[in-house]
């Protein structure tokens, strides 16, 4: 199997009040704060046509994930059993990729975005933004 | 703002009857075949609890994509209007990053998953995944 890796490069950085990954939600519906997706303006042009009330999936690199954890236990909890990190959303994983369904709520031109909550950190690398659709990831 | 990047690593590997990028349906709900997620066998521990009927959400690397674009007609479609990338689902991206929710329909032991449905052609690098959840991305 080819085990070449691949540069990713962060098109932005997400700003929120949640300063320490102990403080931040474990899903949004825990409740996560608004945010900032402050894009670097070099991406300007890809952010045309993106609109407040749209939903976008925010993909981000969770720096603080330990990428050599295969095995949690699920939601902070001691007591469950100890599962693959493929089958959980934890941030510790091969390829610390977060990926975050978000709102957006108002923008300030050029490229920043704020959004309706969000569970990532502040200073989280964001690597990509797409269009969300309803009943897929 | 940090310009530097992160090296992303693959975990696996698309097995599809979709050979090229032409093949693809845009979307699952274009009519997608059903594929293999075939994973590294280091990585078996981090499947632990995955299981047959479950939604995972497979994040990978779309190697086809071109990564200077950043405006695109959506939908293949010459007449539609230039979209930022960022609010499309274009393969075409600063980060090449798919992600696909599909279900697990099998496994092969200790690290094949059959999956029902993906849109992403054959070869296509994994780099992550997340149980899926409902309402979000």
């Amino acid at each position: 199997m080819d085990s070449s890796g691949f540069v990713v490069e962060p098109i932005g950085v997400v700003r929120s009040p949640l300063r320490r990954r102990a403080d931040a939600p474990r899903r949004v519906a825990d409740g996560a704060p608004a945010a900032i997706l402050d894009i670097d303006e070099r991406f300007a042009a890809a952010l045309e046509r993106v609109r407040p009330g749209m939903d976008l999936v925010a993909v981000t690199w969770l720096h603080q994930g330990v990428r050599d954890v295969l095995q949690v236990h699920p939601g902070r909890d001691e007591a469950a059993p100890l599962t693959g990190v493929f089958a959980t959303r934890s941030p510790d994983r091969p390829n610390p990729i977060g990926i975050h369904r978000v709102t957006v709520t108002a923008i300030d031109p050029p490229t920043r975005l704020h959004v309706a909550a969000l569970e990532a950190i502040d200073g989280t690398p964001i690597l990509d933004l797409k269009i969300a659709i309803d009943s897929e990831a």
